[in-house]
């Protein structure tokens, strides 16, 4: 497999979850699985979140970088 | 709104403006509004320009992330 | 052609090559022509590589991102 | 609520917790309520720990910057 | 002045404006101007800003980090 | 203890795991018990993974930077 | 034009404004006209400013870098 | 003391000295010392000065981070 | 393969050619073949080189990581 | 040679090359061989290149630091 | 010297001392060379330290990369 | 003085030291000062040294960015 033509794409996404970092991840893997070729890998760029009333994590916001094999 | 599915992505754009940096900005939106969702907030990357011939900014050219939601 | 409204597109892609840093390139826009509009520059912005069996490199993969003019 | 006068401050927080990473967040996030303002954001600097006796981590130590809305 | 003993302290702020990038600076610094001490001078560390529902910039927000000299 | 002639060395580790960042981290510290001296304090350094055919996360890839003390 | 031999120098030069960023750019470019050879185009690398006594943007001071050809 | 519930601040100073690097590190701590809790440790983030008439370092300027924890 | 426990090592190595970038990867991982593990993939960090006397790259100089698992 | 007073300048240049990084890097220093110092050493900021007609790099542009001994 | 075939690994230590900076280095440098090949040059990443009860810095902590030619 | 045209330039140079590192700083700026306009500033960028055969730091090596104000 190595050492042929082959190109990835890198795309920018954000995903959300109310309990975890993992959470966040798979929210945008699932959303992302639709619109866009077999992914292949993920990079996380940032961890951030929103804070509720209560002063607790409202939700999780994880920026990441999927990378996905583009066909000929 | 908070703690729900949602993602977002973000794509990388140039925009120039010969008069600002703000106008550099409103290019760039007023160009991705079409071919993108609803768009959602922007970064900007990198701030630099074009000199003219009379040694004075003959455009700025404004690289910003612009992020719009996903819509399922 | 300084000073007009134009807008430019970045997309993040890896290319391989099992020779050299400059093919890995090569590979990445030869196959990004066909998918994007007219492309205009690209940027390295990682080099790195498979080692194969015998400890040599097996492949390289350049992360490049390729800059093209977007139409109205 | 946009385009309105505003400011924001972000301080720079650690919190710990000998379980996740999630849980040095909410550490954080517990202690600071008090002292502060109402806590609109935080955003993930550095994730580090210690490791104990037993070769295992015995705390998470996440770096975090919060936000919180200044008052008039 | 220079070789006395001084200490400054830099805080991080984030001002709004609906109109530039430099409106939100002066934002950013009419409202600590209140709670800090005599106000030195600023960095600007991220410029970014929400989209309007009309495609356009509804206000730029701009982190800046202030630095004020803290009395004996 | 401060103040003590002491040097400490860190090596740079990936662990992985299928499901989750903490058990990425685990993995490395386990593995790195035996081959080196008494762990101190780690560092992460990168997050990613590895997305599987179902388009989920099939492991989790950490990078973390393991500081041990070196004994005279 | 591309594809020659042709190499350009970047500088990096200070200039100030009471009024705005683009000022400021503007007149670190009308001083380096006199003294460089052609200038090409320009990068910002850092916007930061001095406050006055009254607590307001004193003057904004912009780190740019200048890129210009070189004549053989 | 590892595993329970901590929280710690970084602040941000700036200390000088017309003689050495660590001299302004300890002009920055004697005076941090009646305004912040009991400090812990701090980081080193930039180093720079201010140069004399005659051509000599007329007070070296180092910006670091102090983290003390938060009582309850 | 993916999902198990496996760790990596990553590891600074700097190889050096007259020639190209290229080579002195080639050389680095020549050399570091004997005394590591299988080597499984390099990332390049920074590439410099020597100036001879007349003028002329004498010699690439290439920062490398390369990593490789760590057997049981 | 180590340990007497000797101070070395960097100037940041661009060179360009149809063909190669290596090529590119060649022709910065043949240029700068002329108008600096006898050259030391070199270190590589960042590669770009132009995208032909054809879709093809029609130059590589290798921005680097050239380091060179002042004389007294 | 240059232009042959030769390879440098470098590895991170972290070294103390109550007084300075520079002590630091020479205490990391001093217990690396018992461990170590001979030793070529090092590079400081980091420097912080822990502050005594006396509000005063108990002791220096600097991170270096230490450099050493690997033998054949 | 602030809010008048100025233009200050940046120059980037490497003083040595045998004994630390502000003596390195003092090389620099010592012999810059034949060959350059009144110098304002400096800002340390790295701080490296060669090692002897001792096993000692033979000598220090700071890169620093000089600014001078430049003279109408």
């Amino acid at each position: 497999m190595y050492g042929k033509d082959r190109i990835y794409k890198k795309v920018e996404i954000i995903g959300v979850s109310p309990t975890s970092i993992e959470g966040a991840i798979e929210t945008a893997l699932s959303k992302a699985k639709g619109s866009l070729d077999k992914l292949s890998w993920f990079e996380v760029q940032d961890v951030r979140g929103h804070i509720g009333d209560d002063g607790k994590v409202a939700e999780y916001q994880v920026v990441i970088k999927v990378a996905f094999q583009i066909k000929d």
